[in-house]
């Protein structure tokens, strides 16, 4: 069975709108082992929509048309349907009742155009909209079914949870399981090369790799009649890319860096400070945004100029003089320094040249040193990354977090 | 003529990832007086990704066909496309020494699958992609255009403006003309209340308002048969908009709050350093994500524990014992200290509780402290923000960043 959904709707068209209700209505579909072939985004001229719904018709088995059934003039999804199926249009007294009984519960008159929102496609089965006006639609013709909702998720999500989803029960094809894998310290490529003998040619596991920078995914997903098949079918092949891996993956329920990080520091209930010049805050930003990070990270020091490095973290002047700020020398004095100051277990710096100005040829854009300090030892990371200044402080952001990580393994590992 | 937009990957298919190419594709084609007739999403599986090409080939005059270029073997827009249209991939031996150029560059060695993306469709021209190893491909054939894009948008877009945009111009329909204020302090019923009589009936003058934690936008697009005629039919509208708001529009031009501060601080030849608590990070993320911010951002404490505080910003620790750490008076405390302590012409300060742990009914999660010092006075505000974690941090970003905004303006023009 071919699914498609048709989001409907002009502001979909504009730069700052996107459609949403897809991804709500492809999770529901995962549940029954289903996934959309297509999606299409159209806006609500007539001619532009009946090319779209036209095609989505002849193309698919089960189609999803979301948006445009509103009460305004400009809302024509059920009206092009009508005509593209040859059918009419019927009034529904119950429907129109029930619009003007939530009218009144609000104290508002009703507006003659919510009018148009009691008619419904000849033969339609109509799908109750218990939080707006829009009435929903199910539609069976010529073996295709088509399922006309309401755009605003508020409404749509309840109706498809109550109306759509036991519809779908019949085509239940299983269950389909995704897990992600998140890696840093490597390239796609890198990835990929490792990894390729062990892609599967079974149709029902799939295997996508996404690259950003500082960061590598591997999306897998396994088809089967239930949960515990599904994950039956994932599991040598997790298991295998895991082997392959190894520590590089950071993190398999979907966590970001930050939060694994987090999670080692409290396992091993060790603390953190950061020292940033490059990052600017980014490290302990992101450490931040994880609630509970209070527990574990202590301070940070965005020692951004020379002089804040020198007053701030007892850098000494000649070292700077000699080595320049964004040398192996300062990143180490920075980790070293930030963490006696601060009594934490372990201190990171960052200090590169985040651009666009400000590189040489003995010192480019994107130039990093990136440093950790812990009371055995300090160990320090020359990095060149590439892109423009978010991503140059992302990936040294992500590249001091991950040399943590790494440490924090090794660590727990003697121990265990 | 017809426009349509392909977005391709699998990942857009899953519940996860959306297509965001199309938005900047959109903005794009507007300033030419274009816009997109439809939209597709489509995995990369050969027979559904071939039957979405065809369509979309079949019924638009111009396509954008955007991701599936990479080096792995799931990418297959290139292949299907060839198929499509009867056409070679031709191996180019320079775009290989680009690619092979590009690892050398980062020290590493280029994967063998690499060599995938020097295949380029016989006839077609070559985009070159300064920022990754993909090139973009314009193609022309039987009076239809097709341009292949990658799909990383730092990819991407410096391909469109350098590469592509310059051959729409010969389809210019008008120019449509954009722009947005930004507004901090305000909150969407205020902007809208105080400008709904404003609002034109003109269709070719659109009004549209976002709304975002601690930010409302404005949109405004006005359509004419050039640019200047654009601007003359928006002017009144736009000074009427700035009249009404005034000093709480803190851009018109697209720039970020930090960016607007930061030129404010270059104008007025002032420093600044932070003491964060609660944004842990994020208030010198924001400011240094903006190039040449050294030139005014000198430093920044991010005093996460009571103890940092006490010790590096020497908050008495009878001050936090007595009001709390999210109080009036620790924030006045943390600015004045740290500004004493950088140096620095301003430094703010914010203190609060992020959540979703931590709060009480004394002190709820969402209350946060912002405070401004400067060498006359210490101005310290009482915040309740809404939202999750992240929204509660850059809420506080914002403020704090928003109260020197307006400070700044306030000396400038008194010297002004």
């Amino acid at each position: 069975m071919i699914i498609g959904i048709v989001a409907v709707g002009s502001e979909l068209m504009t730069p700052f709108y996107q459609d949403t209700d897809s991804l709500f209505i492809t999770q529901k579909l995962n549940e029954f082992g289903l996934e959309p072939a297509f999606k299409v985004v159209v806006g609500d001229e007539t001619d532009k929509l009946r090319m779209m719904l036209e095609l989505s018709l002849e193309k698919a088995d089960l189609v999803f048309v979301v948006g445009g059934l509103g009460p305004t003039e400009d809302d024509r999804t059920k009206e092009v349907l009508a005509e593209i199926l040859g059918k009419k249009l019927i009034f529904h007294p119950e429907i129109l009742a029930a619009i003007a009984a939530r009218f009144e519960q609000r104290g508002l008159a009703m507006p003659e155009s919510n009018r148009r929102q009691a008619y419904v496609l000849e033969g339609a089965e109509i799908l109750p909209n218990k939080v707006g006006t829009a009435p929903g639609q199910w539609i069976e013709i010529d073996k295709k079914k088509i399922v006309l909702l309401p755009g605003p998720p508020r409404e749509l999500q309840p109706m498809f949870n109550e109306f759509v989803a036991p519809r779908l029960e019949g085509w239940r094809r299983g269950y389909l399981l995704r897990r992600v894998l998140k890696i840093a310290g490597l390239t796609e490529s890198q990835v990929e090369d490792s990894l390729k003998d062990l892609y599967p040619h079974d149709p029902d596991i799939r295997v996508t790799l996404l690259a950003y920078p500082g960061q590598i995914e591997i999306h897998l997903m396994s088809l089967a009649r239930n949960e515990v098949l599904a994950q039956e079918k994932m599991a040598p092949l997790l298991q295998a890319f895991l082997d392959r891996l190894g520590d590089n993956v950071f993190s398999s329920e979907g966590e970001e860096l930050e939060a694994v990080v987090g999670q080692l520091l409290r396992q091993t209930k060790k603390t953190l400070a950061v020292a940033e010049s490059c990052t600017g805050g980014l490290v302990g930003h992101r450490l931040t945004s994880i609630a509970g990070s209070s527990d574990y990270f202590l301070e940070g020091s965005i020692v951004y100029s020379n002089e804040a490095k020198i007053r701030t973290l007892g850098i000494p002047p000649e070292l700077i003089q000699q080595h320049g700020a964004v040398s192996y020398e300062v990143a180490r004095a920075m980790a070293e320094n930030m963490r006696l100051k601060s009594g934490a277990s372990f201190a990171l710096s960052t200090t590169g040249i985040a651009g666009p100005g400000g590189g040489s040829p003995a010192k480019p854009v994107g130039l990093v040193f990136t440093g950790l300090a812990s009371e055995k030892e300090t160990e320090v990371v020359r990095n060149m990354f590439l892109g423009g200044r978010e991503q140059i402080k992302f990936q040294a952001s992500q590249k001091v977090l991950d040399m943590l990580r790494r440490h924090l393994l090794k660590i727990s590992g003697e121990r265990g």
